[in-house]
């Protein structure tokens, strides 16, 4: 049987970015956006032009140099959002406008101040609308985690009605639980007239920690693409973690799915996002943390040199962590240093690095050997000493 | 129907210490320990005792200080190590030994280089011996999530016969899917002649970001404790999260479970277990991270200034967390520029407000976030361009 293909949807620049502390200025968020084109997302979600001229223009930059993903602006259901998501997205050479609003009762009556019906019309002109400037409409019932599934699906359907290729179901408050979140898919998939039309989306956030769970769930019961952030960054307690949701569908081969990622490129694009981003990775992050491959109990040491598959299931070079062959020291010199650091992302100019070295060597004197969590630290260092 | 009570096994000072980097000394154990029993677990596990001559001292200081938590030690199925870690367990109120082996092919056949015979023959014999010390004997059955199910029914079959009280299914490199963890567990329930007299505990890892929902898929099919750590913390990409499962726990009541947590304690004891162990809590982790309760995005904050329950499931004070907070960013809106600027007692007109809003953007363009100051600042410019 051929592997079904799941499109991965990133969402780093946009929900990853409205974070406290993370935002990026223009030239950093068309930089990460190449970097995420090389890892083979298929969406690009590039931010929500309306919020602000400099989010409008960080957009319009991303679709000059992206080629192949496809470009994403976020909008309400509002024309205004809808028109300069529009013309944000004009150079773009696969352009997608996202809008929707929000389904469940809790939105309806508290946020939106609306009615059931009254919501439905508004997603359905709000899709239209959208069409007469893309072919390309994705639309998000949020806090659909929340909503009825009954209603779920009428307003799903009207959104197919107006043109929709993608109806985004988000888990916006995080809340389901797997077998939840894949029953509320499953009921789609057999309730939505002309669902073959469209496909769905998954979007979970991780208030729970269940946020990888749900989207593999959402998937396992029909959808077709999953919205994701490196790191899992976003909202509170953040998004779906590309990686984690990549590897499991590469790991577990009687899934029979695929994506388009370049595994070995994960490791790389997660230290760049960390670093431009301000977000730490905790050394315990599943796949991207710096201890994810570390063993460190004597059994589990003894074991690993017996035979790796004692307690490892992923191959650390299938991620882009290299078994490194340059071992730092305290007889490294800077040239060793800075390859080391070049492949955690930080590119450092050749003051930069004589400081580092400096640091480097007064570690190096009480350590053994010098490894990426020591860098990290180190860089940490230099960069406290710089403001 | 009453909740079916489930046990938190913490092994944030055994499974959680040995991680690089998080050594603690006696002191640091005992201390973080009697917050452990604070918080509420039912078991502590406190310790490896033959790893060191530092962790058996552990272990039994920890025992001297304990009342109400059970006090466990790690064993191999080794004589030796039962018999060292009775020793150190002799002044416990309610002690329990936790022996085990490999029972996976890969760990039959490359670590310990043996059969799946002689390998029931040693835990039998491990479980026999650890009752002539203790009443309260837990077996783990180690890599179970990779153990043929039969010859794991049969192994824990013999454990039960020896006197086991729990047994422990760790999926231990965290390969499982949900529904392959618990289908093991039902499999357990169903197979094992004499399960009525143990109860069964799932130790998972998170290898592939499933460890919260392996763990409760197995409590859903019948396990009866979760064996997790503070932040998630242990070997490689850690072990389940100890505030994730009880807070999943306490949200979804159907699930009809309860734990002995007092869950307004779990942020304190995250920041004490951080600090400590120098393992830091990346800002968008569930429940614990700085971010987890923070709203950024204009749609967001205008939510939950509107109704909290709008994007917020958890309230803050429930984890012990004060209060939620609205960050300014370029992301955020009108109303939650308003709403901040009531609280700094602003009481801007909706021409005002617009105003104001210009200025606004224009600074978040430039800075991460916008404080205090910097609305303040912001009504400065406002009221000197009215003059």
């Amino acid at each position: 049987m051929k592997d079904r293909r799941i499109q991965i949807f990133d969402t780093t620049l946009r929900d990853g970015e409205q974070v406290p502390g993370s935002k990026l200025n223009t030239e950093q968020k068309v930089f990460i956006a190449t970097h995420l084109e090389e890892l083979g997302v298929d969406v690009i979600e590039a931010g929500f032009p309306i919020s602000s001229p400099g989010d409008f223009e960080a957009v319009k930059e991303i679709t000059k140099v992206i080629k192949n993903s496809t470009v994403c602006g976020l909008t309400r259901a509002v024309e205004e959002d809808i028109k300069v998501a529009a013309d944000a997205l004009t150079l773009c050479k696969r352009p997608r406008i996202h809008t929707g609003i929000g389904t469940s009762d809790h939105h309806i009556n508290f946020k939106l101040k609306s009615t059931r019906e009254k919501v439905k019309e508004r997603a359905f002109k709000a899709v239209q609308y959208a069409k007469t400037f893309v072919e390309d409409v994705e639309f998000y019932a949020e806090d659909a985690g929340r909503t009825e599934d009954q209603y779920l699906a009428e307003i799903c359907e009207l959104a197919i009605k107006a043109g929709a290729t993608v109806l985004n179901i988000p888990d916006t408050t995080g809340y389901c639980l797997p077998e939840q979140f894949g029953a509320k898919i499953k009921y789609l998939m057999e309730n939505v007239k002309g669902i073959e039309n469209a496909i769905i989306s998954t979007h979970c956030h991780n208030d729970l920690g269940l946020a990888t769970a749900n989207s593999i769930a959402g998937i396992v019961n029909g959808a077709q693409q999953i919205e994701c952030t490196i790191n899992g960054i976003g909202e509170r307690a953040g998004n779906t973690s590309l990686e984690e949701v990549v590897m499991i569908m590469k790991q577990h081969k009687e899934l029979a799915l695929s994506t388009g990622i370049v595994t070995n490129k994960l490791y790389k694009t997660s230290r760049l996002v960390s670093e431009m981003m301000r977000m730490p990775v905790q050394p315990n992050k599943a796949i991207v943390g710096s201890n994810a491959f570390a063993h460190s109990s004597g059994i589990h040491q003894d074991g690993v040199i017996k035979n790796r598959s004692t307690y490892e299931i992923i191959d650390p070079e299938e991620v882009g962590v290299e078994k490194s062959t340059i071992v730092l020291t305290a007889r490294s010199g800077r040239a060793a240093l800075k390859y080391r650091l070049s492949q955690l992302a930080f590119n450092v100019s050749t003051s930069e690095l004589d400081i580092a070295y400096h640091h480097f060597l007064e570690m190096a004197d009480d350590k053994k050997t010098i490894d990426n969590n020591d860098l990290v630290k180190i860089m940490e260092i230099c960069k406290k000493e710089a403001v």
